[in-house]
C-alpha cells in the first residue's frame, strides 16, 4: 500500500474558508475518517490557514472560521482521540522544516513548472506553495496523503521531494507519500456540470440549510431523453453521486431502474438528494446540538499542536543531522 | 542617517566558514565596531550558519568553527555587554518572518534576477538567499547593515522587501536599511591584485600566523617604475590598504614619500605590513591570551538569542497582525 519502512500515517486538510461539501469530502475526508479507524493517533488533520492567507488577507474572525471548522469535523465523525486535529499556524516549525527541504531542492524543479500557480503575479508564498505542502505532508513523515485527484501532481511533487532528500542523505530517512483517493479517482462534478468546488461555485454544503440543498440538486444537469429511453447512469452526475453515498445493493438496485428506464430527470434528482439527505442525517443531526457549541476547539487543537510539533521536531532533527553530520554525500545536492 | 522614526539598529554577519581577513573587517567588521559605540545594544552581529549550510555540508565540527569566530570578535573589541552577538541557526523564529515576507513579495522581483546566483544548478535555498537576507535583517527591524560594497545589491532588496511590506500595511512598520561601508566604498584589493576574498584565495587573516602574513603581503603587486619616478599612491593596494589602518596624519605622510619617490616596491610592502602588526598587535595579542578560551562562549550565544528572538517574535506579530486584521489593501498585493 505504502512504502514499506515506515508505519502508516496519513494526512488531509482543509483552508479557513471551505466549506465542508460532497465534494471534498468524498475526495478527501473520506479517505482520512477511513484513516482513523485503520490507524489511530497517526491520523492528521489540519486546517491550512498558512495556505489560506498565501491568497486572502483574513477577515477579523478567522479564528472563528477555524473553530467552526473543527466541530464539522468531529460532526462528520472525527474523533480527536484517534485524529490528530490541529491548526498550521500553531506549527513554529513548519518553515525551518521548508527551509531545510529547500536546501536539496534544486530550484528548476519548481521554478521551470508553470503548472502549479495560475495566478498573473503571483507572490514568493504563491509559487511556493507545493513547497509549504511538501513541508507539511514530509514534515510529519506522512505515508498518505488523502486529497482528491486534483492535488494528485503535487503529492507527486512531494514524492519527489522526499526523493531527493533520500538521495542525499543515501537512506530511506522520509518515507514519499502517496495520495489515496477515498473512493472515486475521478473528478466529482456538481451542479453545472463543472467540477464541484468552491471556486466554481457549484458545492453541496453537507451542512447547508435544507432548502439551499434542494436547489443545488436540482441545478444538477441531467441528460435529457425521449420517452421510455434510458439515462446511462456511468454518465449522470446525479448517479455518480448517489453511488459515493450508497452501499454497493442499493446502488446496483438504483442501477437497474436507470438501465430499464425507469428513472426521468426530475427522479434522478430526487434519488440523489434523498440519499443525501439519508448519508448525511446524522452528521447533521450532530452539528446542530447544542453539545456542539461546547465543545472546547482551542483544547483540541492545543493538544493537536502539541503532538503535531513533537513530530516536526524530530523532523528537524533528522534533517539537520543529514545536514550537520554530513551523512549525504555533497555531490547529490545542487551546489 | 536613516529613516526617522527608527530607532537606529545595525546588523552584521560573517559565514561559519569565515576567517576574519583585512577584507571583511574594513568592508563589514568596522563598521558593526562603530555601531557598538553609537548604539550600544542596538548592535547586532551573528553568525551565518544556515547560509552557509545552503552551500556545504557541515564539518563536523561546525560548533568549533562558530565559537571560534566569537572569540575572534572579542579579540577585536567586541563586547556583548553592547553588541547582541548570535548564531543565526538558534533563531526558530526566522523562517516565519521569511514567510510573511514571501506572502508580501512579487516573485518577479527575486526570479527574474539572475544574478543573485552564480550557480549552474541552483538549489531552492541557494535561490532564495536574498530573501533570507531579508528576513535576517528585516526580523531585527534594523536601520544599518554593515556589509561590504559587493553586497550592495542585497542590501538594495532588502529595502524592496520592506517596501513591499510597507505598501500593503499603508504605513511604515518596517525600516528600509540601509547598507554602511565603515570606511571605503571601494572594493578592498589584496595579494594577486583581485578584490581581497576567500573565494579569490587572497585574504590576509587577522589572526594568521606571522610568517603567513609575511608571505600574503610580499604577494600584493605594486607597479613597477624606473629609479626617481614615484609610484601612484591611489593605485597603490599597499597605500590602499595602509590608509585603512592609520590615522590621517601618519597616511598623508606616507603619500608625501610616495610622491616624492621616496618608496621603491619592497618599501611599499614593507610599509603596509608594519602597519598591520602595529593595528591589530592589540587583538592578536588578546586572542592568544589564556583567558580567551576560557569565555563561555555558548553563555554569550544563549543571551543573544534570547534578546534577538524577542526582537524576531515582535516583527512577527507586526506582520501578522497586518495580515490578518486586513490593515493592508489586498489590492497591494499580488494574488
Amino acid at each position: 500500500m505504502s512504502d514499506s519502512v515506515f508505519l502508516e500515517r496519513g494526512v488531509s486538510a482543509l483552508k479557513s474558508d471551505a466549506i465542508v461539501h460532497l465534494g471534498n469530502f468524498f475526495g478527501a475526508l473520506k479517505g482520512s475518517l477511513d484513516g482513523q479507524d485503520l490507524y489511530a493517533r497517526s491520523n492528521f488533520l489540519f486546517i491550512a490557514d498558512r495556505h489560506y492567507l498565501v491568497d486572502f488577507d483574513a477577515d477579523v474572525d478567522l479564528k472563528g472560521r477555524n473553530h467552526a471548522l473543527v466541530r464539522d469535523f468531529i460532526a462528520l465523525g472525527f474523533d480527536p482521540q484517534r485524529t490528530v486535529i490541529y491548526r498550521q499556524s500553531d506549527i513554529r516549525e513548519l518553515f525551518t522544516i521548508m527551509w531545510l527541504l529547500n536546501c536539496h531542492t534544486p530550484a528548476k524543479e519548481l521554478l521551470e513548472r508553470k503548472d502549479f500557480t495560475g495566478a498573473v503575479d503571483p507572490s514568493l508564498a504563491q509559487v511556493l506553495y507545493p513547497q509549504l505542502m511538501a513541508a507539511d505532508v514530509l514534515g510529519l513523515r506522512a505515508t498518505q496523503v488523502y486529497v482528491g485527484p486534483d492535488e494528485a501532481d503535487h503529492v507527486a511533487y512531494c514524492r519527489e521531494i522526499a526523493g531527493f532528500i533520500n538521495g542525499a542523505a543515501e537512506s530511506l530517512v522520509l518515507p514519499p507519500p502517496r495520495r489515496r483517493g477515498p473512493i472515486s479517482e475521478n473528478m466529482i462534478m456538481g451542479p453545472g456540470g463543472a467540477r464541484m468546488s468552491q471556486t466554481n461555485r457549484n458545492i453541496i454544503p453537507i451542512f447547508g440549510d435544507e432548502r439551499a440543498i434542494h436547489r443545488c440538486f436540482q441545478q444538477i444537469p441531467v441528460s435529457k431523453v425521449r420517452r421510455r429511453e434510458p439515462i446511462n447512469p456511468d454518465d449522470d452526475i446525479c448517479f455518480n453521486l448517489f453511488e459515493l453515498m450508497a452501499t454497493g445493493d442499493v446502488a446496483a438496485e438504483l442501477k437497474t431502474k436507470y438501465l430499464e428506464a425507469e428513472v426521468d430527470q426530475d427522479e434522478a434528482r430526487a434519488f440523489v438528494e434523498e440519499q443525501f439527505f439519508k448519508f448525511f442525517s446524522n452528521a447533521r443531526e450532530q452539528r446542530k446540538q447544542k453539545s456542539m457549541s461546547e465543545i472546547d476547539v482551542e483544547e483540541i487543537l492545543q493538544s493537536g499542536q502539541q503532538r503535531v510539533r513533537r513530530e516536526m521536531r524530530n523532523t528537524i532533527s533528522i534533517l539537520e543531522d543529514m545536514l550537520y553530520y554530513n551523512v549525504g554525500s555533497k555531490s547529490s545536492r545542487a551546489v
